[in-house]
């Protein structure tokens, strides 16, 4: 039952990595259709003409394949809450057929010092193509439950 | 034919309002099912006994109704790549029954010294809801198009 990756478990330096996600196209266009429906991002001929010649994912996609790939990792996070993301950066399209995954390093611990339950963690999250690319990355902070009982 | 919003179309200190979306349980529990299947944001028992008490949207979802109302705007942005985000904070649940809108403030505008078919436009949004409350901020920076022929 408890078998969660809590506060205690982290280190700075700690590098996790994820499973992999390969983008369909289906995948690609059905996001956008409902959350960015630019023409770039679900009409293949608009596609064709924009800058990158073809189909990219939008950004509140890659950004949800990287929540899934965090959401998707043994153990679980024993996160309370998603506090912010900074210095998040789109380093190159996402197309559909492509395979990604990403790699998080922890960069900051911090327990609190009113709330025993709880920590602050930094997180510098890279999501990584099959060319070992880097395609996303962004510096995350999440509250995270300490250890129930240390 | 030409009615999209271009570089040219852009002040800094201008002022934008989207339209508004209402989130709804099955919006809520769907998105997070596929992106980020986190108990307290799928299963209505395990967020009752959450830190927020009740179930709240997934960060991803919040993000993709952000990006969602930008992409409903009239008339359309001549986006040509997202760049970055920072800055992006959560600054309290948005939950199924909340109405969101957002406001995105025009911060920063550098037209290309080498690419005059293009510049880079930095805005400040913010999603608000149906109390007045900020939900979530960031500060967005895009490669927008510059009007054809001027």
């Amino acid at each position: 039952m408890n078998d969660l990756r809590y506060f205690d478990d982290y280190e700075v330096g700690q590098v996790l990595t994820s499973t992999k996600h390969t983008v369909t196209e289906e995948e690609s266009i059905g996001f956008a259709k409902v959350w960015d429906p630019q023409p770039f991002h679900i009409d293949k001929q608009a596609a064709k003409a924009s800058l990158y010649g073809g189909l990219t994912c939008c950004t509140a996609h890659i950004f949800a394949i990287n929540s899934m790939l965090g959401s998707l990792m043994e153990p679980k996070l024993a996160a309370m809450a998603g506090l912010g993301f900074d210095d998040m950066r789109i380093h190159q399209p996402l197309r559909p057929g492509d395979t990604v995954y990403f790699t998080t390093e922890c960069t900051s611990l911090r327990r609190s010092k009113t709330k025993p339950d709880r920590g602050i963690i930094q997180t510098h999250t890279h999501l990584i193509n099959q060319h070992e690319e880097f395609v996303f990355s962004t510096l995350v902070t999440m509250m995270v439950r300490t250890r129930p009982g240390v």
